[in-house]
């Protein structure tokens, strides 16, 4: 198993042993960084942060694991200030990025952008999330995070809920569920359903996969629950966003009542899925979610940099 | 006197001693960057800068802090990066960098919305501004070059003058004015008074506070005088602010006839309060504030991340 | 020949012994980034990167280079963000950022923004485009390339192509090839010549300067053929700008046909001069162009800073 100069593009290209092995560097991460607030793993790498859409969160998750590190980042927020609209086509902006830094975290609205770098870099590329397509490092920091708050994901009753159509990190997530011995409880609006040919894929796989649009009868049985946002900038429609975006929303007597021992995760932002009275539950696991995404984006620029094997 | 994990929100939480203790250690740190232009105080800490709003003054100026004591920055300059356009709360925002970050810098329009960022966070959050609020790290910046220019605080006749009812570097300044034996000259059109309530709460203290709107008048009787922008983003009539940005320049015949010893002060950026021909003045003290500035946030970094005392 | 505290402003300011200087130490920072990927030669210093107008490849390279330098950036990405909206002046932008940092890159739309700066700062001011007029840097890691493709400068004919009126990487450009035994001919439409008094003071030099419209015709004698984009922010016409864009294309037929052994140069990004099937020509030396920005701007942050000196 060679991680050197691997580019992360979706969920499905990993190996139970790859992702065994991500899982297990990113709790080394966590430990080490107990010791130090920063380790000098990658002194004088340096990452360039290539966010053609905006996304602070991922944006600011990566930048830390690299300062972290100990290596340095350039980079751009949004595809204002990129040479995109001077008219330069996305693979000459990667070309020449790639002459400057040594590996590439890149967000686009397009889905297949990251591939379409990946093809032309010589750097390592990692998917920060291309439109409606993928977004790995989400889905193996949400696996880090049953691992981790759950004991192991083997045996875990997933409940997936809200926008299983269009979310992103629930299609990367999949492709890494199906790997484990995990049962999957699908939970949406009719409208917003995971794509028919992705839950027969998994079945295939031999992954146990229902579908409900019944948000309290799942829960009883869940050990985990995914929330989601229906996501606005996915609609063509906003009257078709208002009516569905208030279809689930978990609150603290829901999980009192149906199931006190839920884990309960959310790759946020929220925009009221969650209420906040859940947020002090010990099983609201959301922001911890977040913190392991350091862990496990440290892991991976370490891993692809081939510095883990120096 | 204990600064750890201390939050930085307004000019009123502190006591002289805190302010004292401020004033001393940003001493240090610019006696020390004689000697090197970085220290390596806060080697492998990430400072995360949230600006909701841009500032690009504060904003490189705690960055250039946090460089210059070895550590590191994530961040965003304006809002329109941030996540808050997805429909997420103030405090998800927060609590979510602060999963990332040791210590948040944050302007935001708002007034209050650093106190309820620092509500969430674990880490500590310093208020670089919010809306007609506060801003007190540029107080504490204000009285560091008062001290620096005039040798101490106590003593001074010092006249505010411009938007004394809008500007929060005013606001802030003058809780810290009212721990030391000032006297204070309000200068400003009558529209733009300070607060009554807050000339009140001076006066209660001992502050000696006069109010009036002739400029020339005040200046004699002045050691230093702190000239503030009329904020065109403060008034909702473009015409009042047509009418009332000219009311007060300060020109180099002005300090040469009146009182050619003045030490001159500004927050900067100034759109024509003071003509162009005071700089070569040597009490215009305007950019050595802001210089003073990195001392003093340096030191506020140190101070509240607690290595100061490790 | 001293480079302490140097502005970088225009191709016309140096003397050959100093370009060749710079190109000595471009070519040392490349050798020794073969052996480390970050040196340790500006630990400490800061660099100000002040993009007045958006230029992801120019601010990308400077920052780059600064981080495998062991330097920190701060700084802007557009005037969006700065106090330039607030109605501040460019000279008290410059002084402030002045007290902050220790080196000062800048792109500007005006001509003469940077020579503006460089009069208040303290700190070296290094001219990252200023409108359509110079562009310093380009230039010298054009040299560089040309250097490093061919063996030497001396000996070359240059075609340059495209937009030679506003086209301020061209600009600079001829302002060091003068110092060389080169010849140039000039390829443009006849709406967009290089400026007439240009051209006679390359002659004056004893430049060889031949004009025509005719690519195909000019390319069997180059070895070296710069491209450039034809700009669309250039022209006050949308119509003209559709009229003259397409008027140079490169083709990889082209270049087999008139002349294999031709240096395919273009400071990027391209909009559709050189077709893709050009991008795999041994010569086809334009992402080779751009890992050279980073050696030269790292040479010329090193000798402006004084630490070649140290």
């Amino acid at each position: 198993m060679n991680f050197k100069g691997m580019d992360i593009l979706d969920g499905a290209q990993f190996t139970r042993a790859e992702i065994e092995r991500v899982m297990e560097v990113s709790e080394e991460m966590r430990e080490r960084l107990r010791e130090s607030r920063s380790l000098n793993l990658l002194r004088g790498y340096v990452l360039g942060t290539l966010f053609f859409e905006p996304s602070t969160r991922t944006r600011l998750s990566f930048e830390t694991a690299m300062h972290r590190l100990g290596g340095d980042v350039v980079g751009f927020a949004s595809a204002g200030v990129s040479s995109v609209k001077k008219g330069e086509s996305l693979e000459d902006s990667i070309r020449t990025v790639d002459q400057y830094v040594d590996v590439i975290v890149m967000r686009h609205p397009q889905i297949g952008a990251a591939r379409r770098a990946a093809a032309v870099a010589e750097s390592p590329v990692i998917n920060g999330g291309d439109g409606a397509g993928q977004h790995p490092t989400q889905a193996l920091l949400d696996l880090f995070t049953i691992r981790t708050e759950r004991g192991q994901v083997d045996g875990n009753t997933i409940v997936l809920c809200g926008d299983l159509k269009y979310g992103r990190t629930v299609h990367a997530g999949v492709e890494l569920y199906k790997h484990y011995d995990c049962r999957l409880i699908l939970v949406s609006p009719d409208a917003l359903r995971m794509p028919p040919e992705l839950t027969a894929r998994l079945r295939e796989q031999g992954v146990v996969v229902e579908e409900t649009d019944d948000l309290e009868a799942a829960l009883p049985e869940a050990t985990v629950l995914y929330m989601t946002r229906i996501q606005k900038e996915r609609f063509a429609d906003p009257e078709e966003y208002e009516r569905l975006k208030g279809s689930y929303v978990l609150t603290r007597e829901m999980v009192e009542r149906l199931n006190p021992d839920l884990t309960i995760m959310h790759p946020l932002p929220r925009v009221g899925e969650i209420a906040a009275d859940v947020d002090a539950l010990p099983g609201a696991a959301y922001f911890r979610q977040a913190r392991n995404g350091i862990y496990v984006r440290m892991a991976l620029l370490w891993l692809v940099t081939g510095q883990s094997e120096a």
